[in-house]
């Protein structure tokens, strides 16, 4: 928890910029697995732990902008739940150390909301990602659940984002606790990494390191020998001596700020020639594009940049040809390299992403993309001081995707296809590190992680 | 996965038992943590896996009784899917390897359901638990979500029940998969757990161990020095020497078929005097319980018994007093044993439990009780050769619910609150093994684990 102004001032400034009506933010319930009461770990929604810090399903605040009043709407314990839950906290208690005085059971929002409806009040509130809080706002606000969307505040959303773009000191020092668990992650997975484990096994042990000290794993685990299908968690597959394996994990603080990183070195042996080459394409690029980290860039250029030295190191290796700035303009970089650079990092992994790419990593005279690979670029605007982010080039060889582009002969006129014929089996390479950007350029965030897992793993024996 | 031959008698006899109609069967769909796309692990429904044994997210199935028709509903994998995961079996083919020939894209169910509703087709479906399932129900059905709860279909419940409730042979082994990895667990949770690690790490490197092999966690493990309150999971609160630890863990094999099974012991040191008398009381009832498992017998009777045994135990001690039948009938030893000596277990931990306790847990002309403990019995009914259910009894005393009755001086006939007192800092023990109900009597699955691990700990040095 942060100190009880810090809350205060983050509801105060959104209050004033969103302006008028109420502002409803919804907390998280408990997620079903396979019946009602057999859940998922429970997971607060971000928005509502930014403004109220209160890690606890079930909850529903309401700010009222013109009388300035704030509530929680949440049902306290009743002395049966002593047997199943012990004491815990009252949501009065609760509320109370952040600054908010009043609660009330959630049986009184109906009410609340037919109030507000008959006043025609502005209801602010944010795109829901859940179903259950769609049903509720469906339900409160007397209107279809397909219309719910449509009527979500811009107004609202544009203030979220505008205060939890910019980490304050307090932010990035939970931030770099995620991923300082998330650098012992990946330096554990280097370690314990032999043939014959299976990727789950090994995934199983870092999810342990994420937790043990009342963090999680703020996202779950990419642990793959097939690391060009960029999607893959872990299999029950035994690792076998000489594949690459990736791995990209993320611990979050236990207040739910995230880590997000990724390595990616060969099980048992030393890189193969090919690899050590390709590894060495992608670190260049990786160089060039922290090279460029500073406040005023746009990150969509940066993106370009590591693009463009994807193709060049292609190149002096014969995968690619032609010019290089002409291949990335056309997207065909985006065969080995068919998504972002980066993303905004915080609370969540995709910070904000529930509240939409457009208003979180794209300015408005910014237009996304549709081509293959820019597309999918989360993050594309000018960077500004206090942003944390992620930068994590790669190179994938998805075989499937080859073939296809190979029978269509597409971009034939930047592609050697019967080179790349020889990468085939090569799997995916990544890495991937977080930055603060400052006043001056950017910081690496977190304890120095090795980038070179190889030797790393050599020289500890 | 079980034979093709499996699945369509299932479902052979599932429509023979429902005699008409649709039967509707949602598969489950994957569920949001903190934005969209960031994933909980995917879980498909029990019921589903019974019938399809497909475990794959986003999918409907209509069993259409009178033309005999069998249709899966699903959206096939775009081209652009395959960069993010990768060459994936066809739904068409998976709906062909368990006997559906006829596989429909997600967009034609409004209209499939459309013309069902014009033609007044009866429409089977069980209660949802997960709210993007009600919520498409009630777009299909055109009602609202909060009426469909009073339109589910009694009759598919209770075939679903009838069916579920007898464990084939291939289901037992399947379970017995998941209590065998449990057993590892709860083995391993015995020789690392020593003073000074978090209960989260110990608890990490249990869920290391049910992932490995392509299983899971069946529910999130129970692994605390507070095992007097039922619903604590892990902290990261330190061990220290001589608490008692609680493990109540559930590996799930690849197929999903659940293992439950604790085990309490003490950290580093061996059990105290009071810590071994309250264990043996427990282990008393536990093998009274078992002793009664057989076709016929209503396992109401067992918990009663097994709840007569602890009182009797008790008392030996001076903590209970009085007539033992006495005290059980007016339930004072909930005081100490709050809650049910067991339920199902199958491919949920709490079998077919999203179905209903009135029709999984208890006959027709069984009326549930509403006596604190007794109201959260989840199995009353009689046992039939087939069915696969815990055995759970423990001692839980819990200093708030102590002093809550103490200040009422609730069944002080059969409670001597000034011994009571001395064990306010016991914490609470448990013991829990898994049965097959034969047609003789009952039989313990899995391999055996020893039920002492504290001298388990010191014979494995």
């Amino acid at each position: 928890m942060f100190t009880k102004e810090t809350y205060v001032s983050r509801r105060n400034r959104l209050k004033k910029q969103v302006g008028s009506g109420l502002i409803v933010l919804l907390g998280n319930e408990q997620s079903s697995m396979n019946y009602k009461d057999n859940w998922y770990h429970f997971r607060q929604d971000s928005t509502f732990l930014y403004f109220f810090g209160i890690d606890r399903a079930g909850l529903v605040a309401v700010l009222d902008v013109e009388d300035d009043t704030e509530i929680i709407f949440g049902d306290e314990l009743t002395p049966d739940d002593i047997v199943w839950m012990g004491p815990q906290k009252s949501i009065r208690e609760q509320a109370s150390e952040i600054g908010v005085g009043v609660t009330k059971p959630i049986s009184t929002l109906d009410s609340y909301f037919q109030d507000a409806l008959a006043k025609k009040r502005e209801i602010h509130f944010l795109p829901p990602y859940r179903p259950e809080n769609l049903l509720k706002l469906s339900s409160w606000l007397q209107t279809s659940p397909a219309s719910i969307k449509s009527i979500v505040s811009v107004p609202l959303i544009k203030a979220v984002v505008a205060q939890r773009s910019i980490k304050t000191p307090e932010e990035v020092v939970e931030i770099e606790k995620g991923i300082n668990t998330t650098g012992e992650m990946l330096k554990t997975a280097a370690l314990l990494a032999r043939a014959g484990m299976t990727e789950a096994e090994l995934a199983g042990q870092l999810q342990a390191i994420a937790i043990k000290d009342g963090g999680d794993l703020a996202f779950p685990t990419i642990l793959t020998v097939n690391g060009q299908i960029l999607h893959n968690h872990y299999s029950s597959a035994q690792l076998q001596a000489g594949q690459l394996v990736l791995v990209d994990c993320g611990a979050a603080s236990s207040m739910h700020y995230s880590g997000d990183m990724t390595r990616t070195f060969p099980v048992n042996e030393r890189f193969s020639n090919q690899q050590k080459e390709m590894y060495e394409v992608m670190m260049t690029a990786y160089e060039q594009a922290v090279a460029m980290l500073k406040p005023g860039v746009r990150y969509k250029d940066v993106h370009l940049q590591a693009c463009a030295s994807l193709v060049d190191g292609l190149k002096q290796f014969g995968l690619m040809k032609g010019d290089t700035q002409e291949a990335v303009s056309q997207g065909a970089h985006a065969l080995f390299f068919p998504c972002g650079l980066g993303h905004m990092l915080g609370l969540d992994t995709h910070d904000m992403e529930d509240l939409g790419e457009e208003y979180v990593g794209y300015a408005e005279d910014q237009q996304k993309s549709n081509q293959f690979g820019l597309k999918s670029l989360r993050l594309a605007r000018a960077l500004e001081p206090g942003f944390v982010l992620t930068v994590e080039p790669g190179l994938y060889f998805n075989p499937d995707l080859i073939d296809l582009w190979a029978g269509e002969k597409m971009h034939a006129d930047f592609i050697n296809y019967d080179k790349v014929a020889n990468y085939k089996d090569f799997g995916g390479i990544r890495i991937e590190e977080d930055f603060l950007i400052t006043p001056e350029g950017s910081r690496l965030l977190g304890n120095p992680v090795p980038r070179n897992m190889e030797e790393f793993r050599s020289s500890a024996g």
